[in-house]
């Protein structure tokens, strides 16, 4: 493990002095020198326990038998990738098998808020993902959820986070502030749960992470930013980002899976030419096969320079801004001494070839492939059970009663739109047969199954927009935000069997067609993660896709619309374990608008 | 007093939202936004529980009947402005009288070391200042000085500071971090004390102040780096600057009343281009007639510009660069809610007019005048009665002894050099009169009196250079960095009376002639500061500098020069408590090279 700069500091000097050797010298590399924003030729750095001790020229004395000596040859030699905020859940892996998925990208510090974790176990799961972020052989900082629920009344999480328990966690060593308070609304309304876990956060000298996802410039936004928020990532055009900064946040533009926020933000600096240094890259949520495929924060930092960005300061938004924001700036985020010795060499700074990779003073990946190891903790039954339905569901739990007579119904119908995350609150009037109502034509089933507390709880509607066609189902455990078990399916049966099968294997994401199973990602861990390596999981995510298509879906991001038919706080209608719920209103609905007999 | 920021939070969100009047609105001001760097036009700005809780236009319901309006007119909005680092001693007044000098300047906030006092009173002054910064309108932050004595070994100070002692003090409210690590020749070697202190101060979190005084960029200056100081204030060159920065420091760039170190450095902003966040102003040291006359750091900012420097750069580094290197910028430093409340209307951003400053929501200054009350704490008697002689000096005490049977003496003098702190070690052939060594020409006599633990101690020796003619001496307790007495004198019963008159007021500075008083500034606070106002000591100071003018002395800063005599870390010649010191060497050696028979 890395040792704290005060223990290191004696040796530090000893190496900097040039009276004692390095653990390890890289010679010849062009220094990013992300403080004064310059390139600086034929440098030599000298490192010593885990930390840069020296950068000069001619390390003389510094190279002994045992120092290892890396050819920069010519190289750029730029500071570690940070991502400023992301969901470690986002890849459905542990904190571990994240950490191996992007160290070859470059990435050697992550701020990351275990939200989804924390909806299924409260303040143990926050635990247990900081435990094995404390392990990684990269910098992995957790920030505390702060809004589980999400809302309130119109949704039952598997642990409530309570301020009492923010505050707690606030003395964790790993904890580096509150995960995005995104709960606006009651921040502006002066709720005092929410504002008690900003004081806590602040009283701790800790940051207050934010997420307003309003276009509300006006008095809402003035009195969230009262409220204490110290960042936002939720913006998606220049003129957020710009409110966002003069009124002191810092703003965190998102290039994720599903997130595209840079191009239109980073104008504020390329065009309007305002000072960086509060604008920084995240990615938010990354998908494994993004990770597997396609990268990370290099992945971010690529685009914001083809974005007309230069590169000095997009590395700067990867780094040194990020590590200032949360009072970092003397522990990492520049190739300075003193600071951990996380940096990347690659040839070229627009393409950004990540072509070796240190942290810590270690060599972690070469030429794309990872060389440490990622320890995973040993996860707990409480991880690897959380779900719990209490009962074997049948084909007619999935059945929605008619009222008694009836031979219609009009009922409400969850639209999904393509390519957007609100939904449409639709309505559709549909047959009764043997006193159930049955889909027809693109309405299809839907399900939110309690797993939290095995009630057997099983809330019925009707959703359209994916374009199933045939005899199947399709479950989740991934249902954000309070991750009971979302159903979609044509045939009853299916749905049935892939909620069981969910149930029997712990959770994950699996696709059934005329009552077998086809595809299936295991999440074991509380449902939403595996413990296998991200590769494993992007190959099962592809050939869940492939039986999505297979079965007639041709959206893009269908899974991640069907996780998201649950999450109660973007309208317009959605599905919970409470019932119904219209995002317009905040409001429990009925299924049945209109019985017809 | 000023509620911290978790007891304000609920009402800034009721005043931010506009549900709640504000204490104070500022109507129709350009928004100086330090943050993105742009002068926003038609700006109000509500404030409440002395923090800004919002920024826009049309305060509406915020202004309500109890709420002081103030029409900007359309003037510039600036933050209040942040000195970086400076020592409240050398203003000669207490932090109280200090505060009400440079508030109408534009002050808000201050970084000061006192290193001075400390070197008297050890951690009880520290505490002592600590004590009366926090009763202030202003924020007086204090830094934990580092190096009491200067100079171990070769002279003795009124208390040392122990490890342990910083250590103690970095859990105090009001301790900013470390003040300025000058023992850098201790650093880079390695020392025990040194590195302690500076993990001590890096374990609570605070910052470590720096101060490297030397040309050399080599292996010296990169242990010193890496022994974790985090900025410095002593270059004097662009690239003594540049190459601070590019190690990760802040860089400190100096303009006192006898520091002129920005238009060296500041080229690197307005001609290299560098990134200036790294980069601060402060004014290190700053005599009362200075404070009275000049400004303070809106002295400093002017400068600033007149060598090149946008205006608004030269404003972050007088505020949020400062802030956020203090890990303060959630706190202070810009125009952004849930900051405190300071800033400064001006009409023009060049010339920099102070015509009315806020602090903390408070209206403090208005067109040179201060408006409000700064507490001064019951001085106790260990801080006024710090004068300890120990006997009844005579003007036998202030006569050196020649050997036995010697006619003349051949002796070493201190050569005082104009406009310059280094001295010259110079020798002269004296007389012998009565078996006493007599000065000579532009030779007078110097003594170190002991003046903390009464020992009755006098160190005598020869200094050239002030010119004084007549029977003449002057004689003051402000003595860096011991703190003892120097007496310079023409006449012996002259110099026994003016250190029998420092003893009785309990310090200061004064001229006697003939064995007369003719002027003198009182310094009765550990025979450093005054309790008076700044206008008072300045004027003081003006007679005083009359008096050695009247005696001969045409040297610019003659006072300074005679504070520095016992400066024992500066070459060539210095004298302590513990005899004449050769800076050269670091070694204490006799008065007399060679004595004639």
């Amino acid at each position: 493990m890395l040792k704290p700069w005060t223990e290191a500091q004696p040796r530090l000097i000893e190496v900097a002095a040039g009276r004692a050797p390095a653990d390890m010298v890289i010679r010849g590399g062009q220094w990013v020198n992300v403080h004064t924003r310059e390139i600086l030729p034929d440098t030599d750095i000298a490192i010593a326990d885990g930390r840069f001790a020296w950068i000069g020229r001619d390390p003389g004395a510094r190279i002994g038998p045992e120092t290892e000596v890396i050819a920069a040859d010519g190289r750029f030699m730029i500071p570690g990738l940070i991502d400023a905020h992301m969901h470690v859940e986002s890849g459905m892996v542990t904190p571990a098998r994240f950490a191996e998925a992007v160290i070859p990208h470059g990435t050697t510090t992550i701020f990351h808020d275990p939200h989804e974790i924390a909806n299924v176990m409260g303040l143990d799961g926050v635990r247990l993902m900081r435990d094995e972020s404390l392990l990684q052989p990269i910098s992995v900082f957790t920030q505390m959820p702060s809004c589980a629920p999400s809302a309130p009344g119109l949704e039952t999480t598997g642990q409530p986070i309570s301020a009492a328990e923010v505050a707690q966690a606030m003395d964790w060593e790993g904890i580096i502030g509150l995960g995005e308070m995104m709960n606006f609304p009651a921040v502006a309304a002066g709720d005092d749960q929410m504002l008690a876990e900003m004081r806590a956060t602040r009283a701790a000298g800790k940051t207050v992470g934010g997420h307003y996802a309003s276009p509300d410039l006006g008095d809402a936004f003035a009195a969230y930013v009262a409220g204490g928020a110290a960042d936002d990532h939720e913006m998606v055009t220049e003129a957020q980002g710009i409110a966002r900064v003069r009124q002191g946040m810092g703003a965190m533009m998102r290039l994720g899976s599903a997130w595209y926020d840079v191009k239109a933000q980073i104008t504020a600096i390329t065009e309007k030419g305002l000072d960086p240094r509060s604008y920084m890259l995240c990615t938010d949520d990354s998908h494994s096969g993004t990770l597997v495929n396609d990268g990370h924060m290099n992945r971010v930092v690529r685009h914001a320079i083809d974005c007309g960005c230069d590169p000095v300061v997009a590395l700067q938004m990867a780094s040194l801004n990020t590590a200032t924001h949360f009072g970092l700036e003397r522990e990492l985020g520049s190739i300075t001494p003193g600071r951990r010795a996380d940096l990347i060499l690659t040839r070229d700074l627009r393409t950004l070839p990540i072509e070796l990779v240190v942290a810590r003073g270690r060599v972690v990946a070469r030429d794309g492939v990872c060389l440490v190891d990622c320890p995973l903790i040993d996860w707990p039954d409480s991880a690897r059970g959380s779900v719990h339905l209490g009962c074997d569901l049948t084909a007619d739990d999935f059945a929605p009663e008619a009222p008694a007579g009836a031979n219609r119904a009009t009922v409400r119908v969850i639209g999904v739109v393509e390519n957007q995350a609100p939904t449409r609150a639709l309505t559709a009037e549909l047959p009764v047969v043997d006193g159930r109502i049955e889909p027809e034509g693109a309405v299809c089933h839907i399900a939110l199954v309690e797993r939290h507390k095995g009630t057997g709880g099983v809330v019925n509607g009707f959703v359209q927009g994916f374009g199933y066609t045939g005899r199947m189902a399709m479950a989740s455990t991934v249902a954000h935000d309070s991750h009971h078990m979302i159903v979609v399916g044509t045939c009853r049966a299916s749905m049935a069997a892939a909620a069981a099968h969910l149930g029997a294997i712990g959770g994950g994401v699996t696709f059934f067609r005329d009552g077998d199973e086809v595809a299936t990602v295991p999440l074991p861990i509380a449902g939403l993660m595996s413990d296998r390596p991200a590769t494993d999981v992007a190959a099962g995510a592809t050939a869940l896709t492939q039986a999505m298509l297979d079965s007639g879906c041709t959206l893009n991001n269908a899974y991640m619309q069907h996780s998201l038919l649950a999450l109660v706080v973007i309208p317009e209608l959605r599905i919970s374990d409470k019932g119904i719920v219209d995002v317009r209103s905040f409001e429990i609905v009925p299924l049945i608008v209109d019985p017809q007999g």
